[in-house]
């Protein structure tokens, strides 16, 4: 049960988010920018204020770990870099109206799609304060209100960054509460935004599991989300040995914690023996720690076992499992049996099996002769990204504006009526 | 509580259809083709035996209203539509596979989108056997697997369907098991179904509205789903009074029942002198009951007044309810505040209000001198439609094969990795 006062700030916040989101969908590409900008100067602007507020923050959060603590603390480098990611978000080009399509049916009608916004997204994310500048902005500018609920350890941070984003806002003439955040540090506020389909049209949780299985399991409403990034660069029998080899350790050790980063590294049989003993020489001097199948100890006895865990495990560390396949059809079932549907890379100069792996494995991502790591939208030419969706509906792999938005059917007739 | 027997009767086709969508997922266009066509040459050649199914269905469905028997009951015509509706689904093109916007990036990668099946649809339908076949075909064409639920008042027909598109797939030498009819008439089957997203990946309701409220609250997947359609004409300041006539009379008396009628009329002021009289003299003439606001009434003092509830109201029927407005801006609010973002049109030679009406109305359709009755897959060109989304998440309005499908990102390099 969520408490009845709770529930009625949420429902305000709910009912002054709808309100907005019809001024801001009809907000001209000009009126946006203007307002990116202006909250990009206010950042700049009242830098020392949010350093002020997010000292509080941290003098309040001494229980914290490091890697918390380092996540919630800004410091004037990491101010510039968030008015300049709110810069580019100026930058991008603005998807609402685009129309697409557009045809003449043979009823005389012509009928075509036009790009819209969502409506109102929810953001709901840790003790990172950067989160609302971003959010914020990418939302702003597919045109959609925006309801953020960021960690409660760093809510004076977030209200100081808010305060930009209102006068901002305001300073483009469209209103302020088309960014919200949630003032309170109730934990049930979560639950109550989960519960408010009729206020808020999508949910984008962005940090670890925990938060994205509960958003998943209590949201009312669609939920954009990331869960899994059990990556596999597949090394075929016809694998450039140059390729394979930089392409496999780009794939692991470019950054151990990040969600494109490999987990398993499959070897085709006949490929083995050439690639694997320059491989490990190569992970073994980086510190990787390597576990492998009966096959590949064969190979390198000095190697643990990995055990069917391995198979599922997501390291975010200096971990590889590494599997000998005797085919395509055994490498792309292993992905498709132990893989989260993340991203997944084949190393061949073989066309036809290139083709397959690109059609028959089935994740947001499939790569040819490319590192796993490119599965990014600044990579992909998105600008920015709201998170990177493992589902299939709506949105999938890196979600950037377009992500946020929707399309209309436009028919244009002139008198046509139905026979 | 779902009870065991069932659940494990659910997860059984649940995991036969998860297996099934990999060789769906990967089937060729002939492969597809060839399946489509012998299902709709088995229908034709089991005719008797469908009939004879279906005579069964209604002569234990005695009870049920004229309306309902009628959409259970098939005859020869019924039957030989269904067939031709499978083939019609063949020549439509292939959409799994396309691959749109692949293009260099600055690091050297290609990246591109690939339009890919969802997975596994499930489809919950009341006691109409044609949809067993119609939508088993889009489905298959869209390279999913399909798990149907039709009325239990319709098994028979749907068995003896369901024997003629699994022979169908046979033919073709993919899985029968890629569509599967839930052989059970326990009610329970609807809930058993919704309780598992793993393993059906998006639920189509097509029904009555407390169907689809129901499918929408208990199911814990994506719903494509379609509520209230109510449609509104808007007659400007500036319309051509010939256009107007037309379409406002063709918007609501073409058919009654669909959705995609109109149930409201709006006239600006200026134009309701002109417009009202003659159009009234038309809808009295086609038996339309007219409902009016008090500025309609002082036009035509015999028409009852308009309550608020006249304005929500989707009549399926003769009525109408009309309202004077006195600007663009009252007509895109009366829509805001009593529509259902389904289709809504405005009849105006004017083009800066045609341009702010198609931006600013936020439906599914949005329509400018066309009628209302045009909002649907084959008018659109989708050449058939699984149904038609009020949602924006996803897809929104007629939803054809690609609503269907998601497109996952391609990468094509030659060894480049991230620096």
């Amino acid at each position: 049960m969520i408490e009845p006062a709770l529930d009625a700030y949420m429902a305000e916040l709910g009912r002054a988010a709808r309100t907005a989101s019809v001024a801001l969908a009809r907000a001209t590409t000009h009126e946006k920018n203007t307002a990116l900008h202006a909250i990009a100067d206010e950042i700049d602007r009242r830098s020392a204020d949010i350093l002020a507020a997010n000292a509080r923050d941290l003098a309040a959060a001494a229980a914290l770990d490091a890697a918390m603590r380092d996540r919630l603390a800004l410091n004037p480098a990491r101010i510039a870099s968030m008015s300049a990611g709110v810069r580019e978000v100026a930058a991008l080009a603005d998807p609402i109206g685009i129309v697409t399509d557009l045809a003449y049916r043979p009823s005389g009608i012509q009928v075509g799609r036009m790009r819209v916004p969502l409506g109102v997204v929810g953001i709901i994310y840790e003790a990172r304060p950067n989160v609302t500048a971003d959010a914020a902005a990418l939302c702003l500018k597919a045109g959609n209100a925006t309801i953020l609920r960021g960690g409660s350890e760093a809510l004076h941070s977030n209200q100081a960054i808010a305060t930009c984003v209102h006068a901002g806002l305001g300073r483009a003439g469209l209103p302020g509460t088309g960014v919200q955040v949630i003032a309170t540090t109730d934990r049930a506020a979560v639950g109550a935004m989960l519960s408010h389909p009729e206020y808020i049209d999508v949910i984008v949780p962005r940090g670890g599991k925990s938060l994205i299985e509960r958003v998943s399991r209590e949201a009312r409403m669609p939920v954009i989300k990331h869960l899994d990034g059990v990556c596999h660069v597949y090394i075929d029998a016809d694998a450039d040995l140059h390729k394979a080899l930089e392409i496999a350790f780009n794939a692991k050790c470019q950054r151990y914690g990040t969600c494109n980063t490999m987990e398993t590294l499959l070897v085709h049989a006949d490929a083995a023996a050439r690639v694997l003993p320059p491989l490990i020489a190569k992970y073994r001097e980086a510190g990787v720690e390597l576990r492998g199948c009966a096959a590949t100890r064969a190979i390198d006895p000095d190697m643990s076992a990995a055990s069917d865990e391995d198979w599922y495990a997501e390291y975010l560390a200096p971990i590889l499992a590494v599997r000998i396949v005797g085919d395509l059809d055994e490498a792309i079932d292993h992905i498709r049996q132990y893989g989260s549907q993340h991203t997944d890379a084949i190393v061949t100069e073989h066309l036809g099996r290139a083709r397959r792996f690109l059609v028959e494995v089935d994740s947001s991502s499939v790569m040819v002769n490319a590192s796993t790591r490119f599965a990014d939208g600044f990579e992909y030419g998105l600008g920015a990204e709201i998170g990177i969706s493992t589902d299939k509906f709506h949105a999938r792999g890196p979600v950037g504006l377009e992500g946020l938005t929707s399309q209309k059917w436009i028919v244009i007739g002139d008198g046509h009526v139905r026979r």
